[in-house]
C-alpha cells in the first residue's frame, strides 16, 4: 500500500524561523512554499531524499489562525510532529482499502495537498495514535502505478 | 546530511497488538524484532520502502517498564509518534556537525540501534520539538559514503 514515507509534518509557530533553522541545521533545501486556506496552514516542503517510490520531505506547518487544526494542536501539545504522510499510488483506492479494514477516515474524498498532491487523513485512534496522511503525488495516476500497490 | 527518513518511531502499550494492527491495516512486513535493554524497549521494524539512500521503516516501541523514556512518554502523551530518525552516512560525523551548530545531543557517543545500526539523539528543543535520531545503518562505514554527506 505504501510506496514511501512522503513527509513528516511538523507544527510550528513561526514558519520563516523554522525554515531557517532546518535549512541551516540539517542542510535541507526548501522546494515549495504554499498557503493552504482549506487546511488553515502556511507551509514549506524541505527535500530529504528520492527513491523508487517517490521523494521524501520534512513539511513545516504554521497555522493561519489559532482556531485551525494545527493552531489547536500547537496550543495543546506545542511544536513538534503533527502527522506522518505515506505515499500511495491512488489515494481514493487507499482510502477505500483502509475503510474496508475499519479505519475511520477524516475525509470523505481526496482533497488538495502540497505540491499538487491529492491527500486524505486517517483517524489517529485507529492507527496507533499517529495522525496518518495518504498522499498521491501530482502526476501519479493510479493507472500508471497500480502494480506498486 | 540526511540520506533518507530512516524510520518513524511509534510508542505503544502492546507491541504484538500493534504489529498485528500495522501489518494488517497498512499491509506491512515485519523485518526485525529486538529487545534493546539499554533503551528499555521491545521493538519491531516494519519495512516501508527502499531508496538510493537506504530503506525506510515504521518502528514500533513497547517500553520494558514504566520508568523508561518510552514508558514515561506513554504516560504523559499516550500512544503515537515518539521520534523521527534520519539516515546519515557517519553518525559520529553528523553528531559533530550538529553540535557545531549549537544542537544539544542526548548522547556523548554513538550507541546501538535497531538492526545493527549506530545511533544518537538530538534534543527536541533544538530542532523544532521533534525528538530526532541519527542512524548509521549496519555496514555503512563513513569511508564508503562520505561523499553523500
Amino acid at each position: 500500500m505504501f510506496m514511501r514515507i512522503d513527509h513528516i509534518g511538523i507544527a510550528c509557530h513561526d514558519l520563516e524561523a523554522k525554515i531557517a533553522l532546518f535549512s541551516d541545521t540539517f542542510e535541507l533545501t526548501v522546494v515549495a512554499r504554499e498557503v493552504n486556506e482549506e487546511q488553515g496552514v502556511r507551509e514549506a516542503m524541505l527535500h530529504i531524499a528520492d527513491g523508487e517510490g517517490g521523494s521524501s520531505y520534512i513539511q513545516l506547518l504554521e497555522p493561519l489562525s489559532p482556531d485551525t487544526p494545527v493552531g489547536k494542536f500547537l496550543a495543546k501539545r506545542g511544536e513538534g510532529v503533527h502527522h506522518v504522510a505515506f505515499g500511495v499510488p491512488d489515494v481514493a483506492e487507499a482510502m477505500e482499502r483502509l475503510a474496508g479494514k475499519g479505519v475511520r477516515l477524516l475525509d470523505e474524498r481526496p482533497r488538495h495537498g502540497s505540491m499538487g498532491s491529492e491527500i486524505a487523513f486517517a483517524h489517529p485512534k485507529d492507527v496507533g495514535g499517529m495522525l496518518t496522511e495518504l498522499v498521491q503525488a501530482a502526476g501519479a495516476p493510479a493507472n500508471v502505478k497500480t502494480d506498486r500497490m
